[in-house]
């Protein structure tokens, strides 16, 4: 079996040593924020961890989600014995619709929130029946091959979070999902430090531990602090209560519940997924509303304005999203208003800062009163500061530690507490997605690499937009487009119609007719010189030489670089 | 003249009454961050404090800068007495050489600092000949038609800094450009609190007030708590320090030529700004250097790396800058290696906080050790939290506040903190670029709009980039475009070849073969069902089915809307 794990693809030919390992091969979530996925081997055995989703970055023009690039597991398929969720965040779920069909639908594992919000996303894609869902509870045991798993129950912005325990014949490694401690949920339910403890005590071989707040000193407030900012809003706000937050934020939501049924307000939902995700909580027992609280959009009207507490999508800034259609006036239902108190209950995820800062600019100039993290402390993180991932060391005391979900930076920061804890340095794996990572008792060294990219899904295409079709958005993007459309006598190679120019976002075309005219005679000039040889010319070879002329002419009298396309057609 | 101010174009239609009023013209600055631009009117004359740019916003796709408009201004340029320029940033001096022609080269004021920064500035776009530059001293009087200018000093990120006070017949005006209250300056000049309260005293009509940082509460600290931390990292770094921050930062510079003189190493300037900076600041006395300390990048390697500290631009990740080219590994001198410490003594500036973060992890993949605020005390604003706001409003005790430079979110916190200390509701006006605004004794009020938006400047145009192409540019960026060329006899209207189809930026053709054939059917049919009538056919017409046509069928295939163009050309 040990041989099989050193020589398998994309294996330890480096410097692996023959002795079975444990393998951790992250294939999202590690050098970056998002898409998070972590594949755990031994020997014939696979677990993965997660299946998420990252939002395009700026740059990747046009995509609507990345995905973890899977090729890694593609010859393993057979040995993937469970793909455990551990929340039903989009970065940790998102991924699954597709790429469960890439991975032959191996059995998911998951509490029962978590398994609701499953649920739903693989409904939309016509998947549910062929996936095998298994509801988990975090006192239950799996053994699968190698592999005893257990888990843990861990505070995050999300009810029932868990932590992963995954025992291997040469040692307990634990992830341990996205995190924080909060002696003081909303739910009541804190993390479970007896097993930590329990485990800790046991001997923890490797710990892959959340490093999304690795920077930030001190503690994460507790949930609750957000009452105490509720309470004053709701108890001065002279009109209705606009609450945004992410849809998932379930306790958030609850609090806001709380909170309007002691000002004796109703609520109402607003948002496709708002209002999808409060229902499957209330069914599953995780939201709790009483009875005549609830009121539809549409019946808001027949209450006074503060008899009314709105909860809304749109914390990010999302360009079509409810808080921001009521930002810019078009919102179907909510008209903002002088007199509304409009609570932007989450922080911008990075990236989001300008879109989120629109929006709050925009609900201003509406005349609403707008409070938003940084001028009211309306929303706490779901993930633990240094004091809570020392913590989490401490409880564990693991031999060596792999830094996940995060940028360089946050990695690195997490590293150093552990570090600072007595962790040696060599005990320590600094890696990003696609690194392949060997722990053994005695050491942990990364020995291999596997090209573990970004998959995008733009439309109904998943994968298939490379870097060639991205490319050329970004010139497109920039200076637009010119084309150059020649008709060529097919016998003679004579130009016998145009050169027509038609271009698209590099210049207002009606003010450059000039411009326009010249480049048309550079274009035929171009031509004449290099298509000398009649119907024999190499119209490849004409056509480059047209579009380095053309080129720099327009860079000349532009400074602009347009993709330039020379058409040349015979007839 | 009364009547001409009421009656003048643009003027107060709506609600003006016919007194002389002082009329506040922002064309820059307000509701965003950047460009700033002011303009006050009595009577027949006008004065204009600063002249800035902006840098695009990331849906500005392929702009490089954008400016004022300040058509309000071009019917009125015999009555402009003056360009004031508080200080050399680029948001306040960086629209000058675009708009001085604009504007009929208006004489310019500022001190001797901003004067080098705007000389370096005008030089290079071949305009200093026909400015006019006057240097100033924060002492100086001017008089300027109906307007006395007096100046005093402010403290800000950058040395010379001042605030305009402007005596007009109905009251003192005063506009405070950027600034903080930096008790122990690192040049050693603190804002100039006699003039302030002098003034204050004297009575104040009306305050434009700097409300950058108006949601930070407290105090922004003094420029001199970085050099403690400084200190720490220069006594510790094993090897090379290496630190970034804004060119025009000269007191940055001055600390850490200060503490590597005191550790005994020398400086080496790297990044075409940071040079041609520095050695103005120099010129002028506002940089002090010793003698020996500096070397030259090249030079370098003749020294230990203990012994040398690099001081340069791309603090803000911009992607052609010294610091990003030394994070990419292709700078040309300098290679970032492990035992390097790298400071970024600088913040992110709204919606450069993904570039930043990803210069710090490229730094970080190198194995260097890197300082950032947020993880150390590295940098502080050059503008004033709250509590300077408050200060500045107390010793100045304006009848009427204007906010000015800051989004909607920062202006509105600026107001509040106004009512907070007694300015009644309606003595505050909240304005935005193009607001009219009238002050009298008695009053403030909005009294008209001019339609001022954005100039982009696109390589050598400035201000021909316009709505449809920057909107052709988004829709580029987002899906690509596709060409369906169709040749036709001129006298059957039959079509003679094509349609060829070409694609760029929307998918990767060569796994596209079924798709563009069919969509070449497409493309023939729609021809044949809308051109019946030969040679009398209306292309118009028949171009916009194919594209309804195509658009709709590439839409069901790839969920995916590229721009789509029919050509049709006649043979």
């Amino acid at each position: 079996m040990g041989s099989e794990v050193v020589n398998g693809r994309g294996s330890g030919h480096k410097k692996g040593d023959k002795s079975p390992a444990v393998r951790l091969v992250p294939l999202g979530g590690l050098g970056e924020v998002g898409k998070n996925m972590m594949v755990i081997e031994y020997g014939e055995d696979i677990v993965i961890v997660d299946a998420g989703l990252m939002f395009p970055e700026a740059e990747m023009l046009g995509v609507d989600l990345v995905i973890p690039d899977t090729g890694y597991l593609h010859d393993k398929l057979d040995r993937i014995r469970a793909l455990i969720i551990t929340h039903g965040h989009e970065d940790h779920i998102g991924g699954l619709p597709y790429l469960l069909p890439l991975l032959g639908f191996p059995p998911i594992y998951a509490t029962k929130l978590t398994r609701g919000l499953i649920e739903v996303k693989l409904k939309e894609r016509h998947l549910l029946g062929q996936a095998v869902l298994n509801t988990i509870t975090p006192d239950d045991h799996l053994d699968l091959g190698a592999f005893g798993i257990e888990f843990f129950r861990v505070n995050h912005s999300i009810p029932d979070a868990v932590g992963v325990i995954i025992r291997t014949p040469l040692g307990i490694v634990v992830h341990t999902g996205d995190y924080k401690f909060d002696y003081t949920p909303v739910d009541g339910l804190p993390a479970d430090f007896g097993t930590l403890a329990r485990i800790g005590k046991e001997g923890v071989l490797a710990l892959m531990g959340d490093s999304t707040r690795a920077e930030s000193p001190g503690y994460t407030p507790s949930e609750r602090v957000i009452n105490d900012t509720f309470d004053k809003l709701f108890a001065n706000a002279p009109g209705r209560i606009i609450v945004a937050t992410f849809a998932s934020l379930i306790s958030r939501v609850q609090q806001v519940v709380d909170t309007a049924v002691r000002y004796d307000r109703r609520v109402a939902l607003v948002g496709r997924t708002m209002i999808s995700n409060t229902q499957m909580a209330m069914e599953l027992g995780y939201l709790k509303i009483p009875e005549g609280t609830l009121v539809r959009p549409e019946d808001m009207f027949f209450y006074e304005p503060q008899q009314i507490a709105i909860v809304c999508t749109g914390s990010q800034g999302e360009p079509t999203s409810a808080l921001t259609r009521m930002a810019n006036g078009d919102h179907r239902i909510v008209r903002v208003q002088p007199g509304d108190t409009i609570i932007l209950s989450a922080t911008p995820v990075p990236g989001n800062e300008k879109l989120v800062g629109r929006t709050i600019n925009n609900l201003l100039r509406q005349g609403a009163e707008v409070y938003y993290p940084g001028i009211a402390p309306v929303h706490v993180s779901g993930h633990g500061s240094q004091e809570e991932l020392k913590l989490m060391m401490n409880l564990l005391r693991p031999r060596f530690l792999v830094p996940v979900h995060g940028e360089m930076r946050q990695l690195v920061a997490h590293a150093k507490l552990g570090k600072a804890l007595g962790i040696p340095e060599d005990h320590i794996v600094i890696a990003e997605d696609g690194d392949i990572i060997e722990v053994r008792p005695e050491r942990i060294q990364k020995v291999d690499h596997y090209p573990s990219g970004n998959v995008f899904v733009d439309g109904l295409g998943v994968g298939e937009i490379g870097s060639i079709v991205m490319r050329d958005r970004q010139v497109l993007a920039q200076d637009g487009i010119l084309m150059a459309i020649l008709m060529v006598d097919k016998e003679t190679g004579q130009p016998i119609a145009g050169p027509d120019i038609i271009s698209r976002g590099f210049i207002y075309m009606r003010d450059a007719d000039e411009l326009i005219e010249l480049a048309r005679t550079h274009v035929l000039e171009s031509f004449g010189m290099h298509s000398r040889n009649g119907h024999t010319a190499d119209w490849t070879y004409v056509k480059a030489k047209i579009k380095d002329t053309l080129g720099d002419f327009l860079y000349e009298k532009t400074k602009r670089r347009p993709m330039i396309l020379p058409v040349v057609m015979e007839v």
